[in-house]
């Protein structure tokens, strides 16, 4: 899902756009905003090989290459014919899949394709913003801030501001809009999108194509995933967005891409466009000292914890496996991403080079009263901002995740939208203002799909578990009087009986009512007595404050790293990009392998002889039969490439990119699509801090191994027929 | 250690090394014995660059280069001095290493260099064979048999045949013969050594360079091992071979090998010689099914419980850690070649290969009735004789692990030594002749230094609570009686209660005691009532009863396997070299990397910076200090290698090796020393049964690296004054 990013910023800052006439250094690292391309960058992927001329490449009227790209809410797809057709990486998608699929037809294992529009079925929870306009709102966003507000002022500041400007943009029209703060809040920029609310599931392979090689393959390098899915978007018969009903007939985008005519080979231009999510890549050497020493140890901890119930549950319980796939999915790629972060930053020296370039740029401060005036006050005052986070960001932490998931996820989510309903729109947290309401229920709809009893239970057993046993300091006031009075050697007892009282006595399993809560009035809604409501009430003023203490922690740092950013820029005289922050990006890199390690090369491409090699037998290293007989018969039409005398599978290109990027079309130097993102090398994990170049690599399903699993496999005709790849 | 291999033999197949006339195929697979070189395969060997004259190759005098080459029982050295100076790889001395080590003083751990002679300590256990000459046999063997004989009579007249040969060869001579079947059996060669027995340790790196990488590395690349030691052969002062002693002197060896003048790289000759000890190039597919089903899986799972027993104590008890690590990385090693030769099968196709050839040979044989007639029946006898394997291999497995160690091996050695005494020498198990006592004697008088009673004990619970699982129809005797009368659950209280009589009832704990022992005389030894010896006793007759059955089975085979090979020869009219069989051979190569698996590309050299790049502080992968300050200040002396601007650490070439070969010499086109042979990859364990050329390498430790680490890390200036690399 989208949301709303809010980073305050000072009114003392206020350079902006301006720092991009720098020199570019490392052309191929960095996502540059579509809105704020350099000539000179264009320049540079033309001569690089791009023929595109700018107008073809992108254009304020929708008609350029990169304006067929659309965000998919924490992926990216893009329009790939005249009538709606998207598309997106298959792990994008599961969440669709998932959720069309039962123990008995299980569209995961088995895939799924609609032969006619009829067949086409919703694609729960899904939405695709198609970008319309941007504008700079800096001076507007500014005009709500001056520099006597505490940070806690400020932040609240800012985000009035963002409120205010997106409600008045969204006036009266058929569009999504969001302020976004650049350089974490140098400037800020409104984004004008169209939300189109039905999409629904075209075509997915089977998981042995789209997961081949599952959690264990993920990251690595050489990939034989057919990570591929194609969605529809559909509007009502008059053109506007709208919930999906019957009648909606197929969105018309007025650019979509073309698929590569000419095969792609090592060394080829490639340029990426796409949401991606967030980078670091200029932040301190706290940030860095509080990953390696808190968040991503604590995390594995707990994810390891989380995904041993799901596993459990799984084996004894097919039903769990398949509710739970998604989340699992899920947690495991955060772990194995947290553990190359880890590694990333050890193998990198991370907080090495950090506190090496501090210390250079105190020794230059040393140098210049003037600019030690100015920015000498930036480093101490970060580091007093992550002191005084260490006191309460486990409490946080365990609450942030304990908020995401099925029963105690709706009872919080029904308890706070009613609260927040006593206060105007624009006062509200962003996440319960009303035109959230429709996510908000459809959600709430929604959960038995993603709802198990048993794990749900299990997993707030956990989280229960690992309150009740916080440091003193820390405690949780809440989780301390529901365990009043009981000795430390049966807590554990209490707990498990606890919870079982909530999930015994709640009427939130019932779809109907949890609905219907949604307009309870708080008042009503307590007294109605419902065990888990009361529960999510008895820990909402804790999670709250923790919530403002953040805030105010986010309001400090939104005015002294933009201020790091500016010194940084200042010092070194050389334009920095703006980091990742679920935006419109273009990227541009080439074909190209890399060495691992010692004595290790890896190649650009895999092939379809490397799939089979993999091949075990079992998931997540099985596979469809018929594959076997198409490589006997070798059956590869016109898929197979001349060079590699097969066809290729998955490709190495030396682009810049993180999560938010999947499904992001891979372009050559036509503009035509050559494959999708799915995916970056292990060894770039830690590059969401620090791109090094020789080892940063984006893994992408070159689009011919697509088109053959399509035809050949699955007998997709009408896809490939309204692609114009068949006739 | 060194035995003789008896493989008999039937008259019929007189036609011994003409094979050898046939055209090479494949000339880079097959270990050529040394005294069989056809002129064919040394000009096939000048053509791709060697440049050495036949004379300079290897002679009858012993001058050539390959005269340098030694057995060291299990592994491979080489004369690198006149001084008797012999390189081999570390974990080929790594049992003399252990035996000087205690828990104080860990020259494993430590490294060890004697400065001089007189600090030069016994290399405990090790004899080095030096080939002195070669004759066929083949007549005088299969005098001693005929065809009307049955196979166990077979069996018997051939090893009689060869203790005899081996006696007359002996006498009067300060030499150790032994008769070597070549292709199981189609000749017979009698092989001449000088058995030097008194060798010390001269020089040995730390473990964490000489085993770096461990069990973890074992098999793998990129490999970044210095697996290398040196030790010193002494004779007596008259120059004959004799036991260790002070007034020895060192062996002064007619040839020895000079350190290479020129830096090696991708592409060159390499050439390899040494002792492999078996390959099974030309088994049937009833090898190999028994091999996949029976063999390996069975060895991996009573590998795994052994090893698990071992780390558990290791865990609590470092003695147990010390003295039981050249047990436990024979094991872990075990494990790994099984896993890979299991995972080797199924990627090559190993028993599908096999199926299809002999289904060609059996329609080829259809299409020819004198064939038929001479070969039809081999197939269906081979299937016949694993047919019948399959009731008693399993217990012969158990039995066959449980006397390779500790207390049981002891009272089993003595208590057969005395049985075995009342027979003539030549009537004795080859194993139990007098020329053996010394080596009997010795392995009695060391027993401590690998002993650990706590492991010892819970080994052979192990063993029993598997012979007494054993099914029905299966049982062992001796086992039985002693769990008479116990019930089924309360067998596993009765093993552990008979073990512990065992250990806290016997005197072989006491060296003097237990090599009194091998003197009582089997009535006098039984009276004494030892309850160890009296154990041995009752699983004697069963032991040797399961060892007769084999010998029949051996003996059919012996008669079979040569009939195969010759039917192959001649069906496909192609010479094939006879399988390893610890005698001399040599093999050519070249330096060359290769492709694992789908876009991956192993380069053919690792380097210094590979080692520090696996560096993770801890065992297996930590580092003395001094490595961090030689590469920090590139103080790479000589040994930087002008193409990699790095030392050069271990390479890869396409020579054909197998366990045996560990520490042969890898020689350049010049004769020169380049490096050590210390493994194979992985995809060549089972190379074993089929080389598959793109695949097959074997991994060798630069002769750079050792003398990088010997001068810089080291500072062995004496070992390498020695070998004329310094002044």
């Amino acid at each position: 899902m989208k949301h709303l990013k809010f980073l305050p910023v000072t009114l003392s800052l206020l350079f902006a756009i301006a720092v991009v006439c720098f020199s570019l250094l490392h052309a191929e690292e960095g996502m540059w905003p579509i809105d704020h391309l350099s000539k000179e960058l264009i320049r540079e992927m033309q001569a690089k090989g791009l023929s595109l001329s700018d107008e073809e490449l992108y254009t304020t009227d929708g008609k350029g290459v990169i304006n067929a790209v659309v965000d998919l809410g924490g992926g990216t797809g893009s329009f790939v014919s005249p009538e709606g057709l998207i598309i997106t990486n298959h792990h994008v998608a599961f969440g669709a899949i998932q959720q069309m699929s039962t123990a008995e037809n299980n569209y995961i294992e088995k895939g799924f394709l609609a032969k006619t529009r009829e067949d086409e079925p919703q694609a729960l929870g899904f939405n695709a913003y198609v970008l319309l306009s941007s504008k700079d709102v800096t001076e507007e966003v500014l005009s709500y801030v001056n520099d006597s507000m505490s940070p806690l002022e400020r932040f609240n500041a800012v985000e009035q501001a963002q409120k205010e400007i997106v409600k008045e943009a969204e006036e009266g029209r058929d569009v999504f809009c969001e302020v976004a703060a650049m350089y974490g809040g140098l400037s800020y920029t409104l984004y004008t999108y169209l939300k189109i609310k039905d999409l629904r599931v075209v075509y997915v392979p089977p998981a042995s194509i789209g997961n081949y090689g599952g959690d264990i393959d993920n990251w690595m390098w050489p990939r034989h995933t057919g990570d591929f899915s194609f969605l529809r978007a559909y509007v009502a018969p008059n053109g506007k967005t709208a919930e999906y009903s019957e009648e909606n007939v197929p969105y018309r985008p007025k650019s979509y891409l073309k698929i590569a005519s000419e095969p792609t080979r090592e060394g080829d231009f490639a340029l990426v466009a796409g949401y991606p999510g967030h980078t670091y890549r200029h932040v301190t050497s706290y940030t860095i000292e509080n990953d390696i020493n808190f968040y991503y140890p604590t995390k594995i901890d707990i994810f390891n914890e989380w995904t041993n119930i799901i596993a459990d549950h799984a084996a004894r319980d097919p039903e769990a496996g398949v509710k739970m796939a998604g989340l699992k999915e899920g947690l495991e790629n955060s772990k194995k991403n947290a553990h190359g972060m880890l590694e990333g930053f050890q193998r990198y020296r991370l907080l090495d080079r950090k506190l090496h370039l501090e210390e250079e740029f105190k020794a230059f401060l040393a140098g210049d009263a003037q600019m030690e005036k100015e920015y000498g006050h930036i480093l101490p005052e970060i580091k007093s901002q992550y002191d005084h986070v260490k006191s309460y960001q486990l409490q946080r932490m365990l609450f942030s995740y304990i908020k995401l998931r099925g029963l105690f996820q709706a009872a919080y989510t029904i308890y706070k939208w009613n609260v927040e309903q006593e206060k105007t729109d624009l006062e509200r947290d962003p996440d319960y203002m009303e035109r959230e309401l429709p996510d908000i229920r459809r959600k709430l709809q929604n959960l038995d799909r993603k709802y198990h009893p048993a794990v749900d239970r299990d997993m707030l057993v956990m989280f229960l578990r690992r309150m009740a046993a916080l440091p003193a300091g820390r405690r949780i006031q809440a989780v301390d009087e529901i365990l009043a009075g009981v000795p430390e050697d049966e807590r554990d007892v209490a707990i498990n009986e606890f919870v079982d009282a909530l999930y015994s006595g709640t009427r939130l399993t019932d779809v109907e009512a949890r609905l219907a809560m949604l307009d309870s009035g708080t008042k009503h809604l307590v007294e109605e007595g419902d065990p888990f409501i009361l529960f999510a009430a008895q820990l909402y003023p804790e999670v709250e404050e923790l919530q403002e203490r953040r805030d105010a922690f986010d309001g400090a740092l939104s005015v002294l790293r933009p201020q790091w950013v500016k010194a940084l820029m200042e010092w070194q005289k050389q334009a920095l990009y703006p980091d990742a922050n679920n935006t419109l990006r273009i990227n541009y890199g080439v074909v190209r392998g890399y060495a691992p390690r010692d004595a290790v090369s890896y190649e650009s491409f895999t092939t379809l002889d490397g799939v089979l090699e993999k091949y075990r037998g079992e998931d997540p290293f099985d596979l469809p039969p018929q594959i076997f007989e198409l490589v006997e018969k070798q059956d590869f039409g016109p898929y197979r490439d001349p060079v590699l005398n097969d066809v290729p599978v998955d490709f190495l290109t030396t682009n810049d990119s993180t999560g938010g990027n999947s499904g992001s079309p891979l372009l050559n130097h036509k503009g035509e699509l050559i494959g999708l993102l799915f995916d970056g090398n292990y060894e770039s994990i830690s590059a969401d801090f620090m791109f090094i170049e020789e080892m940063t690599r984006t893994i992408n399903v070159d689009i011919r191994y697509v088109l053959f699993i399509a035809d050949k496999l699955n007998n997709a005709r009408n896809v490939l027929q309204e692609m114009g790849v068949l006739e």
